[in-house]
């Protein structure tokens, strides 16, 4: 757990409210688009799985399927313990405001640190971003975008020069995205790695689609602690259809490994 | 739903039992390694689930955690319909045998011959399996090997010949498996499809890593309702760390059409 009381730490705090049961406060400035930042909402899932799950502090995979948009203001974070094993515990949690659930979750926690390191054998490839100074930061998003998406102040994100054409209205149509992407006040963490695998914009504004595509169902994998630095993010799609696609997420951290993958099923934007 | 009562169908078949409680005769006939196979209990949750969901027959994603290994025999499958919209569906599933909890799942269900068409951009490539007559067949597995995986009568399975080294000690060690799959009775639908996604050996096989891999979390989508005929699956791990590894699945139907995705995270076989 992070020393710092940054920003992000301080949005996604869990108070525990009678068994099972810890209070949130989701603050607007996570909002994009038509609700909360899906990737924020998880996070502070995972704050109150920490909360709940002594010596079992990391999501190794979480599964949230997304009920109804959330917004500013208090939510409580329900936590159902289903099993718990000597290295493992799964639970069933529920982010609720008012008489609407938001996110209905399955997670399964256990200790990073205390993983079997046993055999490697990794294929996955890290993205390929150029350095820093020639990426294009969200910081240059014109006002009006930031004016409805405040997401953007909250995390540094350094664009592929390439793959920003939609932005120019000229996307490439290949379906992936990839930034640089770090928390501007604190080091990446398992719960940051749960926000990293939704912070992108939707993968289909590089298929020329620029609407909303609101998340059905994600699941991600936290499959190691991050080294300290900048994130590398690669969100894919190959199979749009049907008015549905699946976005594949991958998280690298500084030392070129694979820490987090994730996959949702959202709807395709109109058009 | 299929009429005929193939021997998938009588297997997986939920009767009403009470409000929201369906009851199964998990058959042993899908014993492999220390349990019943995944992908056949995935099918069992998703017949609940559609006596469950009247009009929303299809898993568009289900997310199950595997909390204990099930045994042949009665279970129950409890659906808990956490929010019916007019497209979709969500619910909350646990299959339980006495006092132990299989599984805990949640789906989000709707009706797939009702999905909006719309744009169609699909950049996943087919397996490549070479005709069927050149393919290696499960049934051609040793004797004591069948005797503790009865799974393997279930349906028919022909792998791709450059991927079954691992047969004679010999693994190609990139981490894919492919093969054509069908059930022997009975023309392939969603169902079918939770089922293929878990049909093949764990692909650590392989990786020369011969043991038993527990699926501890997996997530299917199921995107269109397969054409009749062969289905190709194929299985590949990108990421074996940490004692971890996760296992996509993709499963396209003889008209050329990715029918299911999935991935799960599973535990590395020792050694």
């Amino acid at each position: 757990m992070s020393a710092t009381a940054s920003e992000f730490d301080l949005h996604t705090t869990a108070r525990a409210d009678g068994a099972g049961r810890y209070a949130v406060d989701l603050d607007g400035g996570w909002q994009v688009g038509g609700g909360l930042n899906g990737g924020y909402l998880l996070a502070t899932v995972g704050s109150a799985l920490r909360e709940a799950l002594p010596g079992k502090p990391d999501p190794l995979a979480i599964s949230a399927h997304y009920l109804s948009a959330s917004v500013a203001g208090p939510a409580t974070v329900s936590v159902d313990v289903r099993r718990e094993g000597g290295s493992t515990a799964t639970a069933a949690v529920d982010l609720v405001q008012g008489d609407s659930t938001r996110i209905a979750a399955l997670a399964t926690c256990g200790d990073l640190a205390r993983l079997d390191g046993g055999r490697r054998h990794v294929t996955a490839t890290e993205p390929e971003l150029p350095p820093r100074e020639e990426c294009v930061s969200s910081a240059m998003a014109p006002a009006e975008l930031r004016a409805v998406a405040p997401l953007l102040d909250r995390f540094e994100m350094l664009f592929h020069p390439d793959q920003v054409g939609w932005v120019m209205g000229s996307p490439s149509r290949r379906g992936v995205l990839s930034a640089w992407f770090r928390l501007p006040d604190r080091e990446p963490d398992p719960l940051a790695l749960l926000l990293a695998v939704d912070a992108l914009p939707p993968v289909t504004f590089d298929l020329g689609m620029p609407g909303w595509a609101p998340t059905l169902e994600l699941t991600a994998h936290v499959r190691a602690r991050p080294a300290p630095g900048w994130l590398k993010v690669r969100h894919q799609t190959r199979n749009l259809d049907g008015g549905l696609f699946e976005e594949d997420a991958e998280v690298w951290d500084s030392a070129g490994r694979l820490v987090a993958q994730s996959r949702q099923l959202a709807l395709a934007p109109r058009g």
